[in-house]
């Protein structure tokens, strides 16, 4: 390679470009979702997966209280709807219904399944101990859903 | 969705496809190279990723040992390479040598650049605390390089 120094400020972008997702959760007014890109899986099975949510934002509250979520793969139509989510709080928004995405009920867990995904995880939190340092939540998914089309 | 329950062991197959990285270690014999995609983002800046490596991988005694690390990010031209790494063991095989992947010298950390990546990020171990149970290692990005063509 040639190389030339990247700011450090910059690396994320290098790191980042996973499966985007849309991680939902339940909430004493109204269910709330969000756009992740932050997670990892770390183990097969039971599957183990960490997400690194932000105290700043509107589900880590919910997620922390509720201990419950759903992480939902979205397809390449509602791509705009994602980024949006990702713009706005829940906490002033009923981002579902802004964004026209529909909840459906998950088997396991109160937070909704997204009706335009491709797959939903319903997932507990599984281990907390990395949330305060890093806002790193260890989720157990215990349910898995797949549109077979 | 039209929705079917998937199996919770084909879980990983939605959540794994982030950018695919090569990861170096330096060892008293030889460095060593692994083909890695189970890590997140975990801070901005400085950078912090977390990296599962699972125990049974050469690469995590060569890690716990050395604190240090370089991700890899791999052009499309050397694919093949990126999946033949994936599936040797370091103990026994020069997977560099083997593989055709020229170690450069790092400027930070003994783990060798790799000249065939259009990124390289030179890492230090952060924090071990969750290694021993889930192989996380939280590593910062002390130096970043990019290919500028």
């Amino acid at each position: 390679m040639a190389k030339r120094s990247l700011p450090l400020s910059r690396v994320y972008g290098l790191l980042e470009p996973g499966p985007v997702v849309l991680i939902t959760t339940a909430g004493s007014e109204r269910p709330n979702v969000m756009t992740q890109s932050w997670h990892t899986m770390m183990e097969f099975e039971p599957p183990l997966v960490g997400c690194v949510i932000s105290n700043r934002n509107h589900s880590f509250g919910l997620l922390r209280a509720s201990r419950e979520c759903v992480i939902g793969h979205p397809t390449v139509e509602i791509a705009e709807q994602v980024v949006a989510c990702g713009n706005v709080s829940g906490a002033e928004v009923d981002k579902l219904a802004r964004f026209g995405l529909t909840p459906k009920p998950a088997a396991l867990v109160a937070a909704p399944l997204i009706g335009e995904c491709y797959a939903n995880l319903e997932c507990r939190v599984a281990d907390t101990g990395m949330v305060a340092k890093y806002g790193l939540f260890v989720l157990e998914v215990i349910k898995a859903w797949i549109d077979p089309r």
